[in-house]
């Protein structure tokens, strides 16, 4: 069935209005007609049973048949921190697997050893949002502007954190850190991992570090891994 | 370190030869002289420290310094039998994912509502080998010629064999019906999911049915979280 994204969608009101470019899309190119069911999702836990009133081309009017709100709630929340990856094709990739498996937040840390020092987070957005759609996900994962690590260890977070790096130190699997049904923030490095002042920072504030298994993982496979393990283990 | 794959080596033998074009690489564009220390990986669980001996451009020998047998040997066998995804690329991100966290045998099953019938396992094949050169695995996993879904029931396998399946039927969690340190052969339906006939046929042939999460997952992904659960489980 045809899914909308409809952020701006107001659950109390019974029709609603597709823009332009979906009107477009629903009537010239999925040729829906009067009384074809459609879905909605607004990204906020909403999924909405609709369909089509006014089959107009510019502007669709929808029928509202029913909400489901917080459709598939998730019972932990997960935010990744992520140096994005020199190919940003990778870092796309995890951001579309990512979502699919299950995350809530994304931040785009710029480290160090980063080569890439920059990322569109309104391209990388639009990623997410199409994965949401395939998934049918009602909640859209928020992907913060890319800030520096420093920046992410200042912002207030209340919830277990951990750090994946590659160098020695004490290591704590995953699967023995990790208390379910909480908040989770995990920091990835970039190709080169985090530099050892910024471990020693990561665990100056209460990041404990975690090993992802034996294997050399890249950075996106990392965070993936990662993502896997903390749904995984609240399952 | 450099690293090459040398399917061919003798680790009886103190020397190697590198081909003309590894002699090439290795000389000419990665500039190694006598006496450079490189690591060799022979697919086959062989991790051996070499040196150059002749920096010779087309025909580089190495002295083997020395030999590391049964290299990350893996505790389990990891067997995953896959639909090769319309658009080959997904097909391509998954075996370079599930190499660098871990798996021994892929195959690519032709189904019937598949609707890619084959796939170049030749080209396949070297997307695994350069991920077994990143991530330094001396095992190189054995890709399978595609065959048919009724070809690989046919196929013997003695361990435990799981299909996940989109439909509906009683199924088990991995985290519930997986023995560690066995051998598993996982089955990952098309785009369009298995067909009706071809779960019936695998549940008859001992297969037991498995769910991946509440998530709609892509087969790709699907694949790689099956690949994810059965190293997770068995770390």
């Amino acid at each position: 069935m045809q899914l909308f994204y409809t952020p701006g969608i107001n659950p109390a009101h019974p029709q609603y209005f597709l823009n332009e470019e979906e009107s477009k899309h629903a009537i010239r190119v999925m040729r829906l007609e009067k009384g074809d069911e459609v879905q909605l999702i607004d990204g906020k836990g909403g999924l909405y049973a609709a369909s089509i009133l006014d089959p107009h081309p510019k502007r669709t009017i929808l029928q509202i048949n029913s909400v489901t709100a917080e459709f598939n709630k998730r019972n932990h929340y997960l935010h990744i921190a992520i140096a994005p990856t020199k190919n940003i094709e990778r870092t796309e990739w995890f951001l579309e697997k990512a979502t699919e498996v299950g995350i809530d937040e994304i931040s785009l840390i710029i480290c160090q050893r980063s080569e890439r020092k920059d990322a569109k987070v309104e391209r990388l957005n639009k990623i997410i949002t199409s994965a949401i759609k395939q998934s049918i996900k009602a909640y859209h994962p928020v992907l913060n502007e890319p800030l520096t690590f420093n920046q992410l260890l200042a912002k207030p977070f209340s919830g277990q954190q951990f750090i994946a790096h590659c160098d020695v130190g004490e290591k704590v699997n995953l699967k023995d850190g990790l208390q379910t049904h909480s908040n989770y923030l995990i920091l990835i490095g970039p190709e080169g991992d985090f530099a050892p002042a910024e471990i020693n920072g990561a665990l100056k504030n209460d990041f404990k570090a975690i090993t992802l298994g034996e294997s050399r993982l890249r950075t996106e496979t990392a965070a993936l891994e990662a993502c896997f393990e903390v749904n995984f283990l609240n399952r």
